[in-house]
């Protein structure tokens, strides 16, 4: 392959470059991994129903996310390498697919009853889908681990990333969990729990962990850098660029554009414990309050146009800018802080793909 | 610990009295992995409102089965190995509560609509659950990864017993699809495709892989037995025994007392690709196999007791009872000629459990 991108790690053109070709690259893997996973159905005739079944799942689920997490595998390792072969930054790139296999959005979107994501209609919503879309997602789950077996059950990170994917896993169910213990149904809508700690515990267990630390971590160890330390230096920055993340997510599910960011946002209506409702519930006054009580987490049109009015008021949105900029800047300061022997280009390339982002 | 029971395989004796006593120290262990697993809310106290949820799950809805398939392990391990330490058996008890866990229940009542499970309200039933049961199903999953990384990490088997899971987890999501994708809707209601080879086929990867194949190859495994010979031979002994526990759990959904089998039976309403449908459409006319196409799988009393006559008409428990018969002695040649160098008592006493149960 003559055109072969060169994934050494030096040089900035050689990046941006590479960050542009990656995604193509990255891209180009997916239907070899679906070849993969259905081929069992080719062995095993008698199953080949629900192998037909399953590829309809993935190829409808996953390839259409921004594969920021998937690419981010792939930008952690070679950074941190300096003579990846062709097998290793494939490899890298598999592992990135395991991240953008997010078996639990499919979940995640019948727990909140949202209708659409990535400009489609969510998975279960489509006809002769419905509930099973559960089992769909954890054949998504267990996929995961068939490539994982098949690609890494020979490499020495194999245990370490086996872990990693159940710990986070873990991590991102009890985050789900308190979730939904906080938002609970709508007659006893009690915004008192909202509050700014319940908020960046919710964030860190349920998305930071997943989508910031894990693609990170996986590139830490196919790297062989697995000392505590080092992951624990490289948590507390990504940890922090997951929670910004967050925000922002939560500031597009009322602000963004649906044609952009691909989802009609529902955080009003389902009662969630967003950082706009939290904001709101910090500066308004004991009336304002009030009116929040009286009308978030309903789902009723005049309702959450209540709501909106009342952001507007209290002029959410400017404090959001306000927000990312400060963000921003005690990112970077961290970053010069914590990163260690890790280059700071590792974190400087993720963050750069968040910050300023319309979806 | 004076009257601690000695797990050595020997005897006829021993092995009566310890199948008793067995299931007493088994539930023993039951709330000190509760302890294990609600420990890490003290740890963190921000998630202490999703450890105390997690609690009322696990609680809910792990200890109440059957147990038989945790036994095994136990059973099977203690049949394997000559002195097994208190530790080795403590483990092995810990290996037969991962079964138990078997998270993937919670959901399937959720795909199949029950309403009951082992006597009680199924979990999703409940109220302020719904949903979110299916967070709970996969924090179940994830207590499984976290005991065996607890408890098993050092030990030599762990990769084997991570990826077995693994793979009988893909085997159990393979078969749950196939069910699903053969009980079509309601509208679309066509018998022809519960055909034997169908059925055998849904009850392999479903529910033999993890009933019964699962308990005895943790056991092996954590008794150093590895290689592929003697688990494709225990798998082929196992596999049928699963068979005939399903065809016999078909039987009870229709003609078990619902206060013995602790759920009502739907698998006719369900649409169910089950035994009895399978040997009505192979043994009714044509003009009784209309009948089953006009009243299966549709959720109406009136309907549902024309399929239950149609049954008696074709005289399906006597048929069964048949079944039964050949299916033991069937199985008891396999043992004789399939169980290489592993004791036949690993697969009698699991037998033993399973013929002539009423529940």
């Amino acid at each position: 392959m003559e055109d072969h991108i060169k994934l050494n790690g030096n040089g900035t053109n050689c990046k941006e470059n590479r960050a542009k070709t990656e995604l193509e690259e990255f891209d180009a893997l997916f239907p070899e991994l679906v070849k993969d996973l259905t081929n069992i159905g080719l062995k095993d005739a008698e199953i080949s129903d629900a192998i037909d079944w399953f590829k309809e799942v993935i190829e409808y689920n996953v390839p259409f996310g921004k594969k920021n997490r998937g690419i981010a595998v792939v930008t952690s390792y070679c950074q941190l390498v300096t003579n990846p072969t062709d097998d290793d930054i494939k490899r890298a790139r598999i592992l990135g697919w395991c991240i953008e296999i997010a078996f639990s959005l499919i979940v995640d979107d019948m727990m909140d009853s949202s209708i659409t994501r990535r400009g489609k209609s969510c998975w279960y919503k489509k006809q002769n889908v419905g509930m099973r879309a559960i089992n769909d997602s954890n054949f998504l789950e267990s996929a995961l681990y068939f490539l994982l077996k098949k690609y890494f059950r020979d490499q020495p990170c194999y245990k370490d990333l086996l872990e990693l994917f159940h710990d986070i896993t873990h991590h991102t169910v009890i985050g789900e969990c308190l979730d939904l213990v906080t938002s609970r149904p709508q007659s006893t809508v009690d915004l008192s729990s909202f509050t700014l700690d319940r908020y960046n515990t919710i964030v860190r267990w349920k998305t930071a962990f997943y989508s910031f630390y894990l693609p990170v971590a996986m590139g830490m160890y196919m790297a062989g850098v697995s000392d505590t330390d080092a992951h624990s230096k490289a948590k507390s920055i990504l940890l922090k660029m997951g929670y910004f993340f967050q925000v922002q997510d939560d500031y597009l599910d009322c602000y963004g554009s649906p044609e952009v960011i691909g989802k009609i946002g529902t955080d009003i209506q389902d009662n969630k414990c967003s950082w706009l409702i939290v904001q709101a519930m910090m500066k308004g006054t004991p009336e304002q309050r009030k009116i929040l009580e009286d009308n978030y987490g309903r789902d009723d049109e005049s309702k959450i146009k209540r709501v909106k009015e009342l952001y507007r008021d209290l002029n959410l949105t400017h404090v959001y800018t306000e927000y990312e900029e400060s963000s921003y800047k005690e990112l970077k300061t961290l970053i010069e802080k914590c990163s260690g022997n890790l280059p700071k280009e590792v974190f400087m390339a993720f963050a750069r793909k968040i910050y300023k982002r319309q979806k």
